[in-house]
């Protein structure tokens, strides 16, 4: 049997690689800068990583991965649409705050991945959207939310996921209350409206 | 006087060096290709362009410069913010629909520009998105909108500028009505409401 790879020695080199693509972009780095900075050789690395597309691939893989199976959770979970939306919301700008450099990566480099690797990521990305449509459709279905168009449903998910490009870990907000403010956006628009008991 | 650079001509060489930036990444592009797919030499093409670089620097300065000069207009014009919301957002999805490609490569290539030419496209990105902020704020100054935190007033533009990722020339809806929808969204959100007549 050939030796067990060190889960946590992996993750230190994925989380090397993810700053070096992001410092330099994917096509900028080679496995041989990516050894070096983890301080390791060549072969010491393809122990763990065997090319650096699959370097991108697990970092992708691991990132999303642990999103689809949040979102299963919370969609799996008693309650109202608009409830679990803000669970959804909160889950992901908590993710993308936590993986701020990893989220860049991720979303500039995917084209560089190919053949099933980036089926994998495309699969889980769609997955991941799928969570929020079905919870978006379950609100509908219960009479809390309007029938929403696809671009509508498209430009909720958008608003959040593309929060990497202005989320900052030293932010005035914690992930949690930028999450509330975009569900409050959502939810209920920014029009003015007389209080429900306003007289 | 140095003969005068025929605009048409520059405008078809940036056209041809934005597909090739889209299809091989900028730092996977050279200024002999850009010549090679113009049909023109390398010092033809130094007549129009003196580096890769400020061929992204004019790429993405034509595109912003439009948008901060439409929405410049939009937002001197009389009437309610929640009308010039809607100006810019028609605006923006028209102007993403045309030029898709362009915005790709706008997007993804940013942080390849140096010096001066980073500093004067991060300037024009941030005079338009003021002009998205100024309209807000006037929209609340006038208690048409409700007081939005900034994260919100900035998912709004985001929402707006990423449609890139997902538009298609040839999608089910028209820019405008693409803009139209997105404005509902952020107006009213997607809680259901009794009608204001409701019984």
């Amino acid at each position: 049997m050939p030796r067990q790879a060190d889960p946590r020695k992996k993750q230190r080199i994925l989380s090397i690689a993810t700053d070096l693509f992001a410092a330099n972009g994917y096509h900028g780095t080679g496995t041989a800068q990516i050894a070096d900075a983890a301080g390791i050789g060549k072969s010491a690395l393809y122990h763990h990583i065997k090319s650096k597309e699959e370097a991108l691939f697990e970092i992708s893989r691991l990132l999303l991965e642990e999103l689809v199976q949040a979102g299963e959770r919370i969609h799996g979970k008693a309650g109202p649409a608009d409830d679990k939306l803000r669970q959804l919301s909160r889950e992901l700008i908590r993710n993308i705050g936590a993986n701020l450099t990893a989220w860049q990566v991720v979303s500039a480099e995917f084209e560089q991945l190919t053949g099933y690797r980036k089926r994998i990521i495309a699969e889980l990305r769609r997955s991941y959207e799928n969570t929020w449509l079905t919870v978006i459709e379950s609100g509908t279905a219960a009479g809390l939310f309007r029938a929403l168009d696809p671009v509508q449903a498209k430009a909720v998910i958008t608003m959040h996921s593309q929060t990497y490009l202005w989320l900052r870990a030293d932010g005035r907000l914690t992930p949690e209350e930028i999450a509330d403010r975009l569900c409050e956006l959502v939810l209920d628009g920014i029009h003015a409206r007389p209080t429900p008991t306003g007289t």
